[in-house]
């Protein structure tokens, strides 16, 4: 009896096509349900990738595993790597979502690998075979490029000593032949989420997925969102990959400015505790776990005060905040001038006795240590 | 009986005169003892301020009692305001030193609050007895250098939703007139602080208080380290800042690439806690408090791994790490290539039985949803 | 032109007979808004104490705001002392709810502090004005009772190194005395919140009130909830405390042990880590603050899977856990059994990998120490 | 050509005789170096599991591993489940000590588990061929024994939702049973260590190993440290253990007492969080990993000032700590007594000021709510 398999292509520039497929079809769930929680929680892992691969794996799964229970499939095949982040994200998901689900993973089968002894042999494959692929000798890296980012690693980037190439990066353009006036817009927000852009020519992108495509070309355009990092794979080992996150880079300055314009200080705090736990979490494949569902329950319940205006300059890969507003500012213009005093808010001595009583654990401890 | 007052001048550039008179003492220690430990823990207080002035006000209270002693002193005073948090800082960092320590704040007393109604009185005032200050009507806004920033708040500047003048900033050329040609340097690094920069013609800048003003120099002429943000007071209210932190901005980038490459992936997770919690103890004046004392030393005990040099790219307000190297480097790229499975390690059925447990608890929490 | 202050009595059993008042009144408040969070919580300060007095003080507060609102009083004034939490935990709440209230602390008015140098001065007071009063010369320790728990603390406890009289306790007998047959009940629990208690003789409480009164009994006749420890007030100096809360140490175990029956186990690291938060929050009088607003929204979240009964066994001091069942338990025998794997869920081999991929890092990194 | 094997018992009794035969061979390595620091961390694995299992395996590990090496072994062999802890424990310990070394699982062999199908079929080998184990078939449970405890689990324990037989428990008395007079000691820390247990007749035990034995008989006396749980494996599932700790629940009784009386506040959370991270780093085999090593150090480090006496009565199953004292006492009897406020510390006043500044954010926030 033959079974259906499923297939998934995560190793390329395919990935982007679904994508592309999926925008065609009118679906937005990418950026409004994967996308904008990482905005909302200011997810950036080990304190630099914003998740682009992590966040699209989850999309992509439930898509799968869609397909697959349309077609009565019992496997999903695809070809991330058996040292990869993204063999773990897919299956994870897939597990969640199918418990019965099989998975077909090539490149963990002896088989594939011993007749592909590694990346030469598989491109020298291609070539025979006339299948087109992105990577070639010259540029041996592989990418991974989707609505939120492209990402490059493996080939010449192997080795963290060696800079990439300057000709590598194909969704932004380098920052040294990016345009020599800045531009300005301002994003608004409501309830964490990015609701509009507004162009500097007055005009105004507010349905979610082109507002993320134009803050893309924006943001592409003036060589915003590059990084060359060194990260922790769930698996236990170190990789080097490069990214560029142009969309999302933006958002992430434009949003943590308006949450600390509106937020409490101590909710932020424990939003930056459960921002950390998100992070490790998305990167890891634990979309649909139970610790990261709760943990999105817990930041989305942190945003309803996220609310405003926030006013921004790109500059040959700058992101530069220069001002910012809220209905539902937090900031009391009156409270924090510095010679003002307001009856019943705080009077000029109250500062002192907050000091002291502030000092008397490190005043006894200076003392015991002498 | 007179009694002696130290004075402290906190509000101006005369903290910076200060530290000046201590370089030329021949002290580093604001540079060894309290900026190296900052950049060893990534310290960014509020995702966003690298605490240039709360770093230096435990260096300068220390200053002070010393003095105070020396001149068997009683009071110190300062001119820090009744709202701000640098009268926190200064006073917390005293009490602890000397307990018996006493506190004149001009700023708090009704006497002098009621002589002088707000900034523009005391600006009169200064005009009136030809004190030379900074601040000037035209340009209201007050500002607070010293080795490692300029900060500047109040004035023009209270209104969050108002552009900082384009002249404000001293320490940093405006990334629009910054050089067209990016700099290349190379930071070298070991038990997690710098120990030299390498510039691309090979010069060497190896001494501690050198590196960091070299790097100040470097850093501002590209336009590097500016940024204007909104944050949390310790004494419970929101205030807007603009900040220019041309060495520090460097250090930190250059700083947290090599910690990746060498740290091992769950003590970096620890230690991102642990910094979360120096930056609040920094921030709020608890230099010399038992829990940051503690936090210190064990982030002191995760550098001891963190060597190696850090390449850099200086362009227009932008930094960017190119490439990195270090004999205790933990990428291991013999693990890392995609198809290559060392005996010992582990094989290429390894991560199917990984994925399937730690699936585990997301399967059932789905099964269980449904 | 008189001002209507509002007087709160805080030190000693006044605030239970207040409780008792508002029992007689209807209100179940005091149970269901404030003590069932902590038990949601498994709120334990420093790891110990069960904030009897810290979760009554908010519940007092927005009494006291109520009756001041209702007679526009412009002060209310409590006999919390100024180095106590308790003066924190009133006004802060008070603050809160009320912004223009001001506050008569007597405690903190050299006035009184003159008129009564001590404790011993005002026993004699009370005396001379027939004030009946708990405290007597003997019995020096002062006491705080409320539906939840009686906690005693200063006079002769004053002294961490002497033991607290046998017969301080009011609340709960001598373990040594209580009876010599151990008691059995259950206890369900739904969304995380008890809801019924089943004696051995079948008979049910399910009324929130009657059902903490009921714990309290049975507890309080076995001996259990007594604890004698340091603790850290908010203020910044340590004091020690005796505290006797039957009905509160029930729950606790009973809650925490339905809870792992039944949360998933990265969701629980979650809310161990926001119970810490709540803690703090609580004890230091922060129940209206957006943080703990934030902090019980988040933990209630997590509640809505925990159901079931557990079965306890109470005996001279004792709290013991024997049994639990639920309908939403995440237990799975099947999975469990050490020898029997499901198809589907994973295979013997399963655990090798995952094993040896968790080893990686470790592997590495004593390699490298070598 | 023929490999050696080095066998590790870890399913019963073995385990203890093992450690008996450590001790014997004059070994306090598993008391000084495994459970001393869980006792400074007072590590509780989901707030009620004392580890006692997970603390003895990198202990044997590392012993086999000496072994392995003596002989050249290239291979041990555990016979722990596949479905549990210890195989987890013990390969993750043997690989990071020796990268090199295989693992023969039986419990995870499709040959092994095809020709057992589980427990039943197990005892009924070992009676044929006269192998002598501790559960039989009327007591199915299987239990592991060490120095520090015995866990049971399985068998009928299986189901969470019957009650343990009252005669299963082999190290404590049954609570019901132990003595009725109860009994008074004292414990002596030093760097948190417990390093003298003075008894009420004055005898001393201060030999680590020595003061280990002598609390688990008095503490297994009078009923000490009994618990029926519900824990959260590694692997991803649930199960039900029962454990009997009668040292070691005495020594985190005290240890957190003498800790809450010399350590600052702030620094006690650090550690609760560290406290957390080491528990889950020990439950899931990860002794030698970097993070574990370097949490363990962060805790010594808190621990330079825990020192002193806790007094302690022990009774039915019950501890209670009465009275401590210690040379480092950050206790300050005068600064904590209510109406007394020395010069320099703080005055009457300073409270207000500091209560009012702590209420300034929930003010806002409350105003902004109506």
């Amino acid at each position: 009896k033959k079974e259906t398999v499923v297939l998934a292509y995560s190793g390329g520039l395919d990935t982007s096509c679904i994508l592309v497929w999926l925008i065609e079809q009118g679906y937005k769930e990418f950026v409004e349900e994967f996308i904008w929680p990482a905005v909302q929680a200011n997810a950036r892992y080990e304190e630099r990738y914003l998740l682009g691969t992590a966040l699209a794996r989850p999309c992509i799964a439930r898509k799968l595993i869609e397909v697959a229970k349309k077609e009565s499939a019992t496997y999903i095949s695809h070809g991330a790597t058996g040292k990869g982040n993204d063999q773990v994200r897919f299956e994870i998901a897939c597990y969640a979502l199918m418990p019965t689900i099989k998975v077909i993973a090539p490149w963990r089968m002896e088989s594939f690998l011993s007749r592909f002894a590694g990346r030469n042999e598989l491109l020298q494959y291609a070539t025979e075979k006339n299948i087109p692929v992105t990577a070639t000798k010259a540029k041996s890296w592989s990418m991974d490029a989707n609505l939120m980012h492209i990402s490059y690693e493996s080939g010449e980037l192997e080795d963290p000593a060696t800079e990439a190439a300057s000709d590598m990066y194909l969704m932004t353009t380098d920052p040294e032949n990016a345009p020599d006036i800045p531009e300005r817009i301002s994003i608004e927000f409501k309830n964490g989420f990015p609701i509009k852009v507004i162009n500097k020519d007055g005009t105004v992108v507010d349905d979610a997925l082109k507002l993320f495509l134009h803050l893309n070309e924006i943001g592409g355009k003036h060589g915003i969102g590059r990084i060359d990092i060194i990260e922790n794979r769930f698996i236990g080992m170190k990789s080097r990959g490069c990214y560029e996150t142009p969309a999302g880079t933006i958002l992430q300055a434009a949003h943590i400015d308006i949450e600390l314009l509106t937020m409490d200080r101590e909710v932020f705090k424990l939003k930056q505790y459960l921002k950390t736990q998100f992070e490790s979490q998305v990167y890891n494949g634990m979309w649909f776990s139970p610790e990261c569902e709760y943990t999105r329950s817990c930041i989305a319940l942190s945003q309803e005060v996220v609310e405003g205006t926030v006013h921004l300059k790109l500059y040959k890969g700058g992101v530069y905040v220069t001002a910012r507003e809220s209905p539902r500012s937090l900031y009391n213009q009156d409270l924090t001038h510095f010679s003002m005093y307001i009856e019943g808010d705080h009077n000029a001595s109250d500062a002192a006795g907050f000091i002291r009583l502030n000092a008397l654990r490190s005043r006894e401890f200076q003392r015991l240590k002498r």
